[in-house]
């Protein structure tokens, strides 16, 4: 008679008769492939993901039920859910977990740096989780530092914009700015609701800087302002069509996160509405 | 920490401030118009609505906290949310809650009738809910009394359809035959997911018999066969693009109610699912 039965905890047994994932090879791209997540559009490169910031209210178990009831198979890993002091063991458990779901770990973040050993700390934690892909939000300064970093590991950085908000990136423009003489592993996590909100085209900006879009944040949003608030897609502002043909132009092979920032403590029909939506979307654009 | 939250019972402070809804007006066009669902589409016709039936496990209050939140405005009403044997101060209040969230009740049923006195019984309750059109679900037997009943009462029937599962009225064409020489007033609910699973073309079916289509379930299911099994909308064998076009082209003026049967236990997420993307599926059609 209530939906706590969405989590009720379910046997791990099907967890354990997997094989344990390689994770020097969970997030390449031939791992990815194996991953066979319904599409009704073969051909597009892009995937749909999950930010694991959506589910900050919640554990792991509960934001991976969601995702296998919503069949989204990639997830941008949170350190709420795997903290940056995990043992090895405790990564490859939570990759198991993630496996039974059929759910990737792709990328880890966003994360706030605010100092060198941040930096460092951040590098060897993605290495320790087998991903190569941060997304973050270093402090300006540090950006020579964080590029050092890019080339000695081989990632990519995608820095979160993150509109008015706050001064740190607030759009596409902005982070394109600030990598664009940098290593070419340096540049962005596209949030085109906060890219709208900061008053710019998140499809025009897609088309303008895909070169270093590592990441995107799906969204949609009330107002293409500071006063702009998540909201679930479709009842927005963002032009969902126009974004999908132009991930689709500019050949984008990255996934697709939703970033759902409304009602954050009971955010599932909302979720849910926006999963919908954006599939829709994508089946008849 | 869980989704408990959705179902936190609101102060109903709300509902008692709103004056008490015109029972006799309640389902009149008037009254509909006065309900602002956001539409990207306003000149469509047709309104999104919800089957009482998906929420046979939830009570009323549970039901319109769900509603609202998907922003849908209106509720075929099923006896388990308004017992038959409601007083009328009962059938007030519940207008009075349905109205706090922007919901009105424009029919009853499915009910099942299979004597005289319970389609008596049905016609007496529907006038008291002051509702016109009735779900039904008769005995073939009865058919010339609901008829009759029909012509008293000014009431639309609507018989429900229900694919291989049962030997009454399986698909369009059998409620259509039942009824093409009745009273015009006689016709179906014309349940798309029930209809394909008996091998038939919904969105023909629809352009064949609209003018004795009062009410209409939508879903999707696995498959055009009796194995076929409800399903997230988008996920199915439903062409969802070509049946809002045939909604469009004659003119349909009813509600399209989503009648989801999956996991009916813990149905949320998939009720969101299926209202994003037929959302979508309206907006970009």
């Amino acid at each position: 008679m209530n939906n706590r039965r969405t989590f009720i905890k379910r046997s791990l047994a099907g967890a354990l008769l997997l094989s344990t994932p390689n994770l020097s090879a969970a997030n390449s791209m031939e791992a990815q492939d194996k991953v066979k997540q319904k599409k009704a559009k073969p051909n597009d490169l892009f995937k749909l993901g999950m930010a694991g910031y959506t589910f900050v209210n919640f554990k792991l178990d509960q934001t991976l039920e969601v995702l296998e009831r919503l069949d989204i198979r990639y997830l941008c890993i949170k350190d709420f859910h795997l903290p940056f002091k995990s043992t090895d063991q405790e990564i490859k458990d939570f990759h198991a977990k993630l496996a039974a779901k059929n759910v990737i770990g792709y990328a880890v973040g966003p994360i706030y740096m605010k100092t060198e050993e941040e930096v460092a700390n951040a590098f060897e934690y993605a290495k320790r989780v087998g991903v190569k892909t941060i997304v973050g939000v270093p402090n300006v300064s540090l950006l020579p530092y964080v590029n050092q970093k890019v080339k000695e590991y081989d990632f990519k950085y995608a820095i979160h914009l993150h509109g008015p908000d706050i001064a740190l990136y607030p759009d596409a423009l902005d982070a394109w700015n600030h990598t664009k003489e940098l290593d070419p592993r340096m540049g962005m996590c596209l949030d085109i609701g906060h890219d709208l909100r900061n008053g710019c085209d998140p499809v025009a900006d897609l088309q303008k800087y895909h070169s270093r879009v590592f990441d995107i944040h799906i969204k949609d949003v009330t107002e293409a302002s500071k006063a702009g608030v998540g909201i679930e897609i479709g009842r927005g502002e963002i032009d969902f069509p126009a974004f999908v043909k132009m991930l689709r132009k500019v050949k984008y092979n990255g996934v697709c996160s939703l970033e759902y920032e409304k009602n954050m403590k009971d955010p599932f029909l909302g979720i849910a509405e926006s999963i919908g939506y954006f599939k829709a979307v994508v089946d008849l654009t």
